[in-house]
């Protein structure tokens, strides 16, 4: 958690963090700003020290709201320092990052970099900055950085704050199986009262609306794909597909706190009405998994480890995983779980060698669970996933429960 | 234009661009492929040949709905070259990366990188395929990309887009108008029929309901700022805050295509019931510059010679300007324009100096025309913002027409 970060930045030999970006949607940045209309802003964090932020005169008040000391972009004059550059953007945007780093104080010894910016323009200025500050050395951590370390166990606040998108997740959930049992079939296929069949995309605009009743984000969308669709676990569900009794939707739904704070993720798979032989074997087996797995993960062990008891208990039961083949399309063809925070996927990662891979399940750990078995040729696909908060016993505590059950009963 | 790449690229000696990332909320690669649910994916563009999508098996039906030729990231076997690579994930990374650009057949030459990601990632992970493929220059361009010059010029599909989702907007402005003026005033204070205030929060629920009834996403928000929070031109509004009558309403709003489409971006400044004078006299000056640049404003000129006209038009009535202070807090205090996009902000830019600025305007360019003044400690802001397309006659064509009222008239 935060509180982690000096001690690892002493660890890597890191004398700064440098954050580049908008305090929206950018996780390294909202990570420490809270959500904020502050853009193309830089924030400074010297080892030990409190954050310095960088931003727009123009956003005074928002950059005000952090909490933060703050020093106006502004007052650079960055028109002055592009005449000085001859016009040349590239050279004084870089001009103007020197001297901003220079009254900051981090002109030498080593200065880790984050926040989503473009990956041409942050090559291209870092670069020139390393020409500009010689003494200074750019660190850019491609995984396990400190930032991702620190991020990946959560103080009693996050915990809570996931624990409450997540229990608006579910209850939006909860409208949507409400909203479905209240039609009718025809012909085997959902339709309203007027006949109409109810499709994809008229699920999703209930569901878009009661995400924005709550005030959630939903950036990314909703996954609500029936049939063969959900027999790809990232397949979005076609907008005009209709609703057939029986059929199992894959229905994975991960609204976040409005302006990019944390993310719930949670998935069911329903049958309307009643569920084949085929689609309750198949979700016998997804639910034996996720039982089993729930019982058995726990703290400090490494989480390839459960990737790979997921594999052989799925295994076990005639599927083909990711463990003998790892790029199969049927049977169990993703990771058991991810961490879950300000990104929707985060640390922990639950890939690698059971016995070598660097990630230990840690208590404070927010993770899905999310076993998952995928026979597109089948038309089906079934996944149940919850979000676990690893407690101080170090058992997994789900966070919002909602019920398991396949089959969502049509009322009339 | 997209049509304009294969020149633009000969021009600069590139012969690949190498756009990284998802296919949501992240413009260079949204340009491209439009919004699909395709997330860490990596395009390659060779100068005038088909893209090729690299992304992972998991989302290859929404990789398939692009149109792009394929391939699947999960087939190289990145557990494989993690264990080549002793468990060192960020070497692993690049080796991947490596082959993929091999099997795409960019090894040497010229390749400009794009696309949203952590700046410390790209920076090491470009760093290090720069070792890996010597032959390759990897080019990051931090401004004037061909990519960014391409995208500022809009062909016809993105100027109707363009209009559609500002159309939207504007009907949704309507829609405040008309609660607002249903409410009544109690002691000078907008209240609703039970007596109970209304909020900027409770303005903003009612926004965020329209935005997603229209399909719409909002991701950074809504700016409604009374009076002196509407005198700093990005303070959203404190939810809180209650409405006065007679006191200026800055209200930008700026929702998008969902999943990181086309934005729009629309500003009027509200008086509730009646404008007091100097309320009046401020949107006055606001408004004459606004219709002296609306009809002034034309193609093959420098961008910033209507930014200078601009400050010169608010200078001779007594306002302060960035021209004479860039640092000034009152008056006029940003720029006349911006391009209108992909991003919110984009090429062409309005700043620099009017005779040897870079950004020309240009026939097919979409910009906001959003002149503003601003007197934080007077309790008010005033800014008229509409978005516009510089037609085949190299004038301004606005793309959703609204009112320019100041007042909203209270019915009761």
């Amino acid at each position: 958690m935060k509180s982690d970060l000096p001690a690892l930045m002493k660890t890597r030999n890191l004398d700064a963090l440098l954050i580049f970006g908008d305090a929206l949607h950018n996780p390294p940045m909202v990570y420490f700003t809270g959500v904020h209309h502050v853009t193309e802003a830089l924030l400074v964090i010297k080892r030990g020290e409190e954050p310095l932020l960088f931003s727009h005169n123009m956003e005074r008040d928002e950059a005000a709201a952090t909490g933060f000391a703050t020093r106006s972009v502004t007052d650079y004059r960055f028109r002055d320092i592009l005449k000085e550059s001859n016009d040349d953007f590239a050279l004084a945007s870089a001009r103007m990052l020197q001297r901003m780093l220079t009254d900051a104080g981090v002109t030498k010894g080593r200065a880790a970099v984050y926040g989503k910016r473009d990956a041409g323009q942050a090559f291209g200025l870092l670069g020139t900055i390393t020409e500009l500050l010689p003494e200074l050395e750019i660190v850019g951590e491609i995984h396990d950085s400190v930032l991702t370390e620190a991020r990946a166990t959560k103080d009693a606040a996050e915990v809570e704050r996931i624990r409450a998108v997540q229990k608006q997740t579910t209850e939006i959930v909860g409208q949507v199986a409400d909203f479905l049992s209240r039609q009718r079939a025809n012909d085997g296929v959902l339709v309203d009262k007027d006949g109409k069949p109810i499709t994809v995309a008229k699920v999703k605009s209930k569901i878009n609306l009661w995400i924005a009743e709550r005030g959630l984000d939903n950036p990314e969308g909703t996954i609500f794909a029936p049939g063969a669709e959900g027999g790809v676990p990232h397949s979005m569900g076609s907008p005009d597909a209709v609703l057939r009794v029986g059929e199992p939707i894959v229905f994975d739904i991960f609204p976040k706190e409005a302006g990019g704070g944390y993310w719930s993720d949670f998935t069911r798979t329903w049958c309307l009405g009643y569920a084949t032989d085929a689609a309750q074997a198949l979700y016998d087996d997804v639910r034996f998994v996720y039982d089993t797995l729930i019982s058995e993960i726990h703290a400090d062990e490494r989480c390839a480890v459960f990737q790979a008891r997921t594999c052989e208990l799925f295994k076990q039961r005639g599927h083909p995983t990711v463990n003998e083949d790892p790029t199969t399309n049927v049977g169990y063809v993703h990771s058991l779980a991810h961490g879950l925070g300000l990104d929707v996927h985060e640390s922990p990662g639950f890939y690698g060698d059971p016995k070598t891979a660097k990630d230990f399940l840690r208590r404070g750990h927010v993770i899905t669970v999310e076993p998952g078995l995928y026979y597109p040729e089948r038309g089906m696909g079934m996944r149940i996933e919850d979000a676990v908060h690893i407690g101080p016993e170090g058992k997994p505590e789900i966070l919002a429960t909602y019920p398991l059950d396949l089959v969502i009963p049509l009322k009339s």
